[in-house]
């Protein structure tokens, strides 16, 4: 077993493969720049990690970790352009720093170079990483566009939410560590648990996102603490407050999420106290151990080495006590 | 060998099968809605005749036939969008109907589900289409991106928009043609020279497209006769006039793709006859008729029997002389 860092850095490595003085510049530019903004590679990372575990050389994952970072760098342009956001991860966006046109391009040219990576690998396997990751992406822009519905909706329930979370994000890092599992070629039950051990752990991962957006500390968040509640996003703890909030704090926090206020402090004070007040926290925090709990319950059946289920289970605990 | 009907009979009954009713909605509705807006499809219709030229059930094709048709219709969602089009085949455009977040979301599922037809495949087969699928789609974003370069350049010349649209459009047509090719399991000489036949009448079907939107029947074009000259589009009847002018004419050709009068009438008369004068118009059918016969001297090489050859040529002629 390797280190986290070490996976990272083959992968940094890999990444700066790319070629950039490709033409048209236009189009591939922003590519280059987008996968050079940064971020904790996680997905890569679980990759090689998981080929790693499943008795592979770790590194012949590294095509499979490209696909699958280049994929969810496409999926960041693309929601950027959606969402109208002016920065990732405190650099402009792609049709910031460009134009809508050029998001919209090159991000479709991301989509298609992420399958092209999946070339490095053949018969079988490609097919069944092509198969794989078509299923994933397919289910990404299901869950986008559950996300932008929920928007324009005042009756999303727990389940739908969580379903559209599972989507957006926890497939991809399912189908991310089930790959590493294909490419060591170990068997169809460990290709499945890996697959439900990811997606569990990516549930987690993304209410542990909407928990932190509202109670991180500012000062090693890196986002801006609150963001989700100043554009009226319905997260967990919005919905398990409402679910868990008297009929006045239900009606305080309908009005305060149909406000865009330019001083954005009170707003977010008042939210976080009615999450606070109705346990809307707690419930998350529970929820986030809940899905941790689930995903570590499904290395027991794992047919690996005691060492490497506890490898996986440090880097569940590691990514769950996060604090970016 | 079967007719260009029976082709297309066959590929619409396969497109009927397309599920209308998958979730979510506002994801899969303008799917369905734009691949059911009609047209000519040329591309499956190709596919399919490949396949039926190469000895194959031409029914083996239909899996790759819908691959290219929902590939096409992704790059017309994605380029409506970037043209600011209010109208594809006389309807609504899909992010006029619905909006720009449903016309990138929609677009991106139908670049996945294109990659999903192509399961129907195995083995080296399938990594053969998938590889070339690829290729492809990565050169058509390549050519979309020198497209919108030339709007703001006013020094491209012939050979640099000869590649554009032989990477926009040729390609394209070639790869459908190359992919029947390979479901037949014709030899790599066949397959090649398909493609090459392909891209040559891709090219020369672009031009005819340049010169049917100036000079084409109002009464039979479909479209509105001068478009292109009302957008300002550089085509190929443009460039050839440009360089086969005068300069007075240059400068009046120059300052007429300046502006956008309200009242266009004049202004398509006057460039029409700058067309005419130049003798672009001529230059243009002289250049179609040049990738015509490049593509029929492609034919000879073909190993296939005479009839077949024949039914190609005929599929050529037919191309050429369309009005629409």
């Amino acid at each position: 077993m390797h280190s986290i860092d070490q996976y990272r850095d083959s992968f940094l490595e890999e990444l700066n493969k790319i070629t950039v003085d490709k033409e048209p510049k236009n189009l591939y530019e922003p590519v280059t720049y987008i996968l050079n903004l940064g971020g904790k590679r996680l997905r890569p990372i679980l990759t090689l990690m998981s080929a790693d575990i499943f008795g592979a050389d770790y590194k012949k994952g590294l095509s499979a970790a490209m696909a699958v970072e280049v994929f969810h760098n496409f999926s960041l342009v693309h929601d950027d352009i959606m969402d109208d956001a002016p920065l990732r991860r405190g650099k402009a966006t792609v049709h910031e720093k460009w134009d809508l046109n050029t998001g919209i391009l090159s991000g479709d040219a991301m989509l298609i170079e992420a399958y092209r990576f999946l070339e490095s690998y053949n018969g079988d396997q490609f097919k069944k990483l092509v198969s794989l990751f078509s299923t994933t992406a397919l289910q990404v822009c299901e869950g986008q566009q559950y996300d932008v519905d929920f928007e324009t909706r005042d009756d999303v329930s727990i389940p739908e939410y969580l379903k559209m979370i599972e989507y957006k994000t926890a497939v991809l890092v399912a189908a991310a560590m089930k790959m590493g599992a294909v490419i060591a070629e170990t068997t169809t039950e460990n290709e499945d648990l890996i697959y439900d051990f990811g997606k569990n752990l990516g549930i987690a991962f993304q209410l542990q996102d909407d928990y932190l957006d509202a109670f991180g500390n500012p000062e090693t968040f890196g986002k801006q603490v609150g963001g989700d509640i100043i554009e009226n996003k319905k997260t967990y703890l919005y919905l398990k407050a409402l679910e868990q909030s008297s009929a006045a704090e239900q009606n305080s926090l309908d009005q305060l999420f149909s406000i865009q206020p330019t001083n954005t402090d009170d707003k977010v004070a008042t939210v976080k106290a009615i999450f606070v007040e109705s346990k809307a926290d707690l419930a998350t925090k529970q929820a986030i151990e809940e899905y941790t709990n689930k995903a570590f319950a499904i290395l027991d059946k794992l047919v690996i080495t005691i060492d490497k289920k506890e490898a996986l289970k440090q880097f569940g605990l590691w990514l769950m006590n996060r604090k970016v």
